[in-house]
């Protein structure tokens, strides 16, 4: 996994078709487990849930730390991975950083799971 | 965690609402990041997927091995691992182990995921 660079959400939705429609190859099974692996972790589940929550989905890194009662630093190494994974992006607007959820990347990876 | 049974995914849906419905609580998140890392592993993934594209959602354990390229008792720990996690369930006919995949378990996944 460290040799790879992380694989953006529209990438990965493009190679795999829903789960009951076809069995996975090697190589798309190790893209969907990257992907569902950035999300597989309470404190990054309750980040990404603030921001797909909040108006516009989008927040202020100042609203994300308090809530989640972990340092700054952990809140910004779990953000960066949701970043890295494609479920995030960051914009920069006076003193603050807001993240917001990247449109269709959550949708994605539901789709490859729905079986119906 | 490994002090936690594993928590069937019909209770997790019961849990959460959609990610950008409401931010998830503490207990949520790691109810559902529990189910999120029984399937976040290429292994599993690919199993899933066979049971998932076989006919009836439903294989012969002696169908699983072969594709996947994994020893039978590793085999056998990754299947276990998704019965836990309520996503396979199991019956025995004949000689042969079945696994099937568990009615809506992916689908109350994909549900909570869902942005629309």
């Amino acid at each position: 996994m460290s040799t790879s660079t992380a694989l953006p959400l529209n990438e990965a939705s493009a190679c795999c078709a829903p789960l009951t429609r076809q069995p996975l190859d090697a190589e798309q099974a190790v893209d969907l487990a990257r992907l569902l692996k950035a999300i597989a972790d309470p404190a990054r589940l309750r980040l990404l849930s603030i921001v797909a929550a909040s108006e516009g989905q989008e927040a202020c890194v100042c609203d994300l730390t308090e809530p989640i009662g972990l340092s700054q630093p952990t809140v910004s190494h779990h953000l960066k991975v949701l970043m890295d994974a494609g479920f995030l992006s960051r914009s920069k607007r006076g003193t603050w950083h807001y993240y917001a959820l990247v449109p269709g990347a959550l949708d994605s990876l539901a789709t490859v799971l729905v079986t119906a």
